[in-house]
């Protein structure tokens, strides 16, 4: 596969937009139509409501915009059966063309690391073959733990064109509690920030951006701005966009000039755009991308490049 | 249920050890044995080998030790059928009256944290039911994103006596590069030992410890020392004993001076003690686990408590 960067990157053009659809099925905001289906009360139906839930939202936003992000959690919650739900809500998003990450913030050390990295990205080694698992494009990781923690995670990436997101400054209220501690003179997300620079300049794809990305929370846009300053060749991931309070102004900052270099993801702002009695709720999480795109395209320079792309 | 530190504390006297059984099955590892019988080489084969190996490692070690801590990667490297592997490893464990802890180093924010700290303690909210997911007895979380992403799991574990072990100091090699930054005087695990410390402090059990614990590498005994020093109150959870280098001299400092405080934690040295072709795996196995025992009874007091109990 090509560079992850340049893979984005292309997918941004080709749609007009750099908009990120979370995919964060919550059984309480799911429509009542997909719940009625649904109904024993079993980890096994509450997880075939969120495939089922996640596949028709996809079939919305396919054409509309070029990445999405699943929530690992919300799958997990449903034990086994919900692994088998990410694991096929993730293959339709591939068929759909459109480039997955998956929001798993992992890590651990050493071979235990590898093991999480392979499953998510590269494939999982048994024998001499390598077995697809969740077979994502990217996904997120701590860093907490250190390089040597994230390097499997690296390692895995570079074998075929995939990326990883790092956490550097999160969207949380509370997440200066120890990001924000300063330490030699700079705050640690900072330092983060700065490690994750390095990382990415190990392999710069020909768009100028790298395989490593920073996660930068919309709902601090003067950290946003100070993550970019440092880093003028990385990717962010950017959550907290919508219902957590972040606006298309608050990031613009995490833009480069040239309209690269931010994927804005919104989840309960398209996914639960609607009342779980609408029969019509699609067309509502489809009026809602088309409301996100338009949005960001008032501030954010990617946004503007072309019309977001329409095929029917 | 009682509260997460007098279970521990009550099993670990029982017992007369403190020992933890890491179950991390890998492949390359496996009893030849098993590997035989699983041969198809897919993911669902080597859920099937991984949850074997460790059923069968419970039973050998279940009269022996209080405490068994399954590696979430190497489930989740399977996909879905390791994920029903690793229920089916924590029922079993849970049925030979073994304490549990999930490895898993999960976080995230909000809702999405409380999705992860129901799954693995509490049980995921479908109406008005609550269904086990992991149903562990505590699991390993990271505290980069702050204390407000902690919260949920401490909600979830204190609903019923459960616990949460934070990432503090770990094992690895590099895990200086951000946990040793020093910030206000103070190295980042410090300030998070610290936090620790606090939210310990607010529900602590009979026997004086928190239902938060931290997680502090055997491999580092000058920053075990200091974070004893700071932390009377709380149980840490120490990897990295055997195969990754600490011994048992170096995890005495972890240790209060009445014996209690320390869950010492033996993955490869116990559940990779033997050559994979050896018919006598189980007997291996055992021999590493008593051997474990003996090995800390000579410099932690509470392995000097009584001899180990040997049901037989």
């Amino acid at each position: 596969m090509d560079h992850f960067a340049d893979r984005l990157t292309h997918a941004f053009r080709a749609r007009g937009n750099s908009v990120c659809v979370g995919l964060d099925p919550r059984w309480e905001l799911l429509p009542e139509e997909i719940r009625g289906r649904h109904r024993d009360m079993t980890l096994a139906g509450m997880a075939a409501a969120f495939e089922e839930f996640c596949l028709r939202v996809l079939e919305v936003v396919a054409p509309l915009v070029a990445v999405v992000k699943a929530q690992s959690a919300f799958f997990e919650a449903c034990g086994p059966a919900g692994m088998t739900a990410l694991q096929n809500v993730l293959r339709h998003a591939r068929q759909q063309k459109l480039l997955t990450i998956l929001d798993s913030k992992r890590n651990d050390i050493a071979s235990t690391a590898e093991a999480y990295a392979d499953a998510a990205l590269g494939g999982t080694v048994l024998g001499a073959s390598r077995l697809p698992v969740w077979d994502a494009d990217a996904l997120t990781v701590n860093p907490y733990l250190g390089r040597d923690a994230v390097e499997p995670f690296l390692k895995s990436a570079r074998r075929d064109g995939r990326g990883v997101f790092v956490l550097v400054r999160t969207s949380n209220a509370g997440s200066g509690q120890f990001q924000d501690l300063v330490c030699d003179g700079r705050p640690l997300y900072l330092h983060v920030a700065n490690a994750v620079g390095e990382w990415a300049r190990e392999n710069l794809g020909t768009c100028g951006l790298g395989d490593v990305g920073a996660v930068v929370g919309a709902t601090h846009p003067g950290e946003l701005a100070a993550v970019r300053q440092m880093l003028a060749d990385v990717y962010f991931l950017i959550p907290g966009y919508g219902a957590q309070g972040g606006t298309a102004a608050d990031i613009a900052a995490g833009f480069r000039a040239d309209g690269l270099g931010a994927v804005v993801n919104s989840s309960r702002g398209i996914v639960a755009a609607f009342e779980p009695d609408d029969p019509a709720w699609e067309a509502a999480v489809e009026a809602a991308t088309r409301a996100t795109i338009a949005d960001l395209a008032r501030t954010t320079p990617m946004n503007q490049l072309t019309r977001p792309a329409e095929r029917s």
